[in-house]
């Protein structure tokens, strides 16, 4: 099918800035408030100081196994809770649509695996989907809408970095240039720029990789931003991390700027974008990524700490985490360095995908012929 | 552009009922819980006695007015939670594509106005629009996502009808055959079969009364709803109205069945209908309604004060609502009665449209032709 990346963000209204207009409701509930701009919108509510907290994303699939995409997806849509501390969600609501050009038996292959890869996810983020709604569309759509009623200490509002903290990244970036790559595959032009870099294996593995990392949910990092004191964090995603770092730092209550001195790649796909003439602009960190990683400012006596506990896991899902960055005095801005070191992150390989990925299924293979 | 008309329910999952599964959770806070199957959700919150309420719905445009199609997205998406009764929205997302087939200008005029209609009716609801997603998409598309934290006495359950209650209606029917009809005035071969029963200017009228309608808020009839102690309420869309009294008939907890009488419809819709073959099937009850009235099963005695007090409207806009049916003994079904009287509901024409429709604003020729 054809092939979209959403955007996050408001409705259209990137430039609009609607959380000066709450200033002027006199009858507003107390508490921090959080409008159109960042990963998710928090509402004061009328009931003893909760905050309703609630995000929507919905995309195109881009990865041929229907399970898989039904799992990043929710993946997704979830990562904007965590990325503000938030680990659990109260409800989440399915947006699905069924593409006009499937036959019958596509439909029936796919649709129901999609679902079920989104609602495993989601059981995994310990939440249920109760409702949503389904259309036709010439193309599949597949997302969600994740919501929360918490407290104040449930959450960490994303305006808190001060100068001295570091950045850490808690998934390698690459997942564009993986999928493409992926697609390439089967496209001779654009495969004979690439192929001196990488073999066809690599990119298999590297792909399957992908496929990974954006089906792995946030939340234990979510979890380990309090236990560290984050003071911000934010999910990469179609912005890439140069798009969202710039974001996270307008947000700022202090005159901070964030410098990125190393960039966590998925192995090889650093040389794949050179190759292929600095395709997606992964080295300046324009390429999106897909329910990419959280970029976290932590004290900095905190971020080893945090990475280690990282690796451990809560429940032997052990993920990688990287100081990237620091957090300076300046103008609300970021940027990476000229060179940053690129960290070449391994494949786990078909071994490691099938031990943590056995939760994960697979969808058989006539089924991601389908979405391919 | 091409139309396809969204249909509520659950994500593909029309004969699942998921409600049955939450039975097995030991730990799940109490209260009343809804799931897939009617309007919204209903989750109960581990904040006290506090539920989370929310429903999300999105289509296509539907009419040329990209102003008065963003009005009708929003009444669409609020009617959910008003057929609980619920006269607040804590939240509002809105859900958006951009169509890849417009070019710059015709963007710029409708997607403004479009936005500007769904935050104008989420604004007449006391609520506002924190946050969304847009993506490219081959069509438009509008919707949105209302959630809603309140008490228990904030909402009505639907599921109380008991045998003596009747039914009532709060808006006509035949919104998708006036729609229809306006769309034939330029095409020859479909308006053949019409025209014998109804002018073009008829048509015309016709059109605008179904947009004002659609795009009228059922709030004021959420409201009446606990000052006359309804007892079960749906709000008619995609499946038409005898598709959402036979839903509603399901979720009952006594034996009952709903029976109607009387169809009130938009004034010659019927004879379209008619003319055409049966078209939609408007007279069994089966044409697909977009932002329909609100069904609900009042107290018999309770019933013409509530029609009453719907005219009177809170704020003067007072709106009909009609006795069509009753609730008798039965089988948790719903029908129509053979040869049910037809109500033709007039046009308020173009004097009223200006009066009642003052805020409705409406979207220039230009913008309008590129929804065309």
């Amino acid at each position: 099918p054809d092939r979209q990346t959403g955007e996050d963000g408001g409705p259209g209204t990137g430039t609009e800035d609607e959380s000066s207009e709450f200033g002027q409701l006199a009858s507003v509930p107390h508490g921090p408030r959080l409008g159109i701009g960042m990963d998710s919108c928090v509402i004061p509510l009328r009931h003893g100081g909760l905050s309703l907290i609630q995000t929507t994303d919905f995309f195109y699939p881009l990865v041929e196994d229907p399970y898989m995409m039904g799992r990043i997806a929710c993946a997704n849509v979830l990562s904007d809770l965590y990325a503000m501390g938030i680990t659990e969600c109260d409800n989440m609501l399915m947006l699905l649509s069924v593409s006009q050009k499937m036959n019958d038996k596509e439909r029936e292959q796919v649709m129901p695996l999609m679902m079920k890869g989104f609602r495993d996810a989601a059981e995994e983020g310990g939440t249920s989907v109760t409702g949503g709604q389904t259309v036709i569309n010439p193309w599949i759509i597949i997302g969600g809408v994740a919501t929360v009623v918490c407290q104040p200490s449930d959450f960490i509002m994303p305006d808190g970095a001060i100068p001295g903290d570091v950045l850490v990244l808690t998934k390698p970036l690459g997942t564009q240039v993986a999928v493409n790559a992926h697609q390439w595959l089967d496209n001779p032009e654009k495969w004979n720029k690439i192929k001196l870099v990488i073999s066809k294996d690599e990119v298999e593995h590297a792909y399957q990789e992908a496929m990974l990392n954006m089906a792995t949910l946030n939340r234990t990092a979510a979890a380990l931003m309090h236990k560290f004191n984050a003071h911000a964090a934010t999910d990469i995603t179609g912005f890439g991390i140069i798009g969202h770092a710039r974001n996270l730092a307008k947000q700022q209550r202090n005159d901070v700027a964030f410098v990125i001195h190393n960039l966590p790649i998925i192995s090889k796909m650093a040389a794949v974008s050179k190759a292929g003439g600095n395709l997606f602009g992964l080295l300046q960190g324009t390429s999106s990524e897909t329910s990419g990683g959280l970029l976290i400012c932590l004290p900095r006596e905190q971020a080893a700490r945090f990475c280690a506990e990282m690796k451990e896991g809560t429940a032997g899902d052990g993920q990688q985490a990287w100081i990237i960055g620091i957090v300076e005095k300046g103008t609300r801005c970021a940027r990476i360095i000229d060179k940053p070191r690129i960290i070449e992150v391994p494949y786990r390989g078909a071994v490691a995908a099938t031990q943590e990925g056995n939760s994960h299924g697979a969808s058989p293979p006539e089924a991601q012929a389908a979405l391919a």
